[in-house]
């Protein structure tokens, strides 16, 4: 890195974003959550008490030589992984977006990479300028749990009908509120959200569910697919989703599916952001 | 389970064989092979000096109640995953296929599983009644090395040309001296392997290869792809591997590709056998 490529400390802030992807199976979550009650940190750390945010603000603070901050596009709870998730940060000092990539990614464990850097406008927010959000979700549907793939794949040893799935799923299309799938300790205002497409299909033995949805409240995917399962494995109608949903009650809806199994894909922005394609609408 | 279940000591040995899947990068292969000048016991062993196989046995020989040994279709070096592993074993004891199956898999680690069980007849042998075999590899083909999945993947940062290497591979096609891709450790009395197939594609930033053989050299799927990259990048004609298979001279090939990227999906046998879809020919 050369001298040109540091900006004198009166330059102003430059805003970049990044493309990060990880593993959170060995993440307590984009950020710790401090429930009322819990101690802000615990004195015995268990392994995979490192959050995400902290890891990837150290590894970028080294490369600017000073501190940084980031701002993500969803934040992300234990366990759950992102194949894109999208950060913003402001930087006293510019640094050319291969040295960001580059240099981040080799001073972060293997769980996290940054995949590209661009330089956006001061007005780019990752969250708020994101115009939708995609999830996927894994199951591994046969008798015996699995061991190749096991971080990324949750498991249902009973049969299920993914077209059922599907079918009931579309229930869930459009504008509602989705209070019957939302955790108590989400803290958003209301629950009203717009689901702009969900699929479920069959791979093998992988029955997969892909949802986009301009916003998602706290456990709301995996709480959708903790309620697919009984229709997938026959228990519950396929009527049952919608009933869920117009009943917006948390307590009769499925269980919360595990983590391992979600991947936050990626956020998505106007084509007017200039981001890579996979993160425009 | 009841006492029916539990044949008397004089009973005839009873043959199963099994379908086991494994992540290998816990494991120091599927047994470990000691070379000459080595201690046949490290004094500390590290993490992953566990084999396959020992941890295999010690399952079976808990639900069997005494000592069971496997053979396999195929040896898998440290780090690489299988898919559907196949083995045999003689139980002096009678268990029905799901006793096997799930009372061996809830006593392996999580990176272990078996996936079915089936009596067989006492002249099937999973290593010589295997007709063929299926190895998968896998490269991430991006600047950036991965943080999901990296446990299943290897890494190259060039750009490959997938159809250039698919090409390139057809030369190996058919019953062949393999010498150029063989490692100096390799025990076979000879190199001559028929190879059966072999398909190179890329499925966006990934770039697969799949190999079948009536039987591989140690290390000869690694050494494969690891000639292929030099085309994928360009720094070598596609015409480079029939010159290499031709020279059967293993210092001038490629270097041995990671494991990591590398899984055994399993052998094929006769349908005479009787064994699940997946592993017959």
């Amino acid at each position: 890195m050369n001298d040109s490529d540091i900006a004198s400390a009166a330059a102003p802030l430059r805003r970049y974003a990044l493309g990060v992807e990880y593993d959170g199976s060995e993440f307590s979550g984009w950020q710790r959550l401090v429930r009322p009650g819990e101690p802000s940190r615990p004195e015995h750390a268990p392994r995979g008490e490192a959050t995400v945010q902290t890891t990837l603000e150290q590894a970028l603070s080294f490369v600017a030589g000073t501190g940084i901050e980031v701002v993500c596009a969803g934040r992300t709870d234990a366990g759950v992984h992102a194949s894109c998730q999208v950060v913003h940060f402001d930087s006293p000092v510019e640094r050319d977006p291969r040295g960001w990539t580059l240099g981040a990614t080799s001073r972060l464990p293997p769980s996290v990479c940054v995949r590209w850097c661009i330089p956006v406008a001061p007005d780019f927010h990752a969250r708020f300028s994101a115009r939708a959000r995609r999830y996927r979700y894994r199951i591994l549907n046969r008798p015996v749990r699995p061991a190749l793939q096991r971080q990324y794949l949750s498991w249902e040893r009973r049969p299920l009908d993914a077209d059922a799935m599907h079918r009931a799923a579309q229930a869930l299309l459009g504008e509602n509120d989705f209070s019957a799938f939302r955790t108590v300790h989400c803290q958003a205002p209301h629950a009203r959200r717009d689901l702009q497409s969900i699929a479920v299909r069959r791979d093998g033995d992988i029955v997969e569910m892909e949802v986009q949805a301009n916003a998602f409240l706290h456990h709301m995917v995996r709480n959708i697919v903790g309620s697919l399962l009984p229709v997938g494995r026959g228990d519950r109608p396929e009527g049952w989703i919608a009933e869920l949903l117009a009943g917006r009650d948390r307590t009769v809806a499925g269980p919360t599916a595990p983590s391992a199994g979600l991947v936050f894909v990626g956020p998505r922005y106007p084509a007017e952001c200039q981001l890579p394609a996979e993160v425009c609408l």
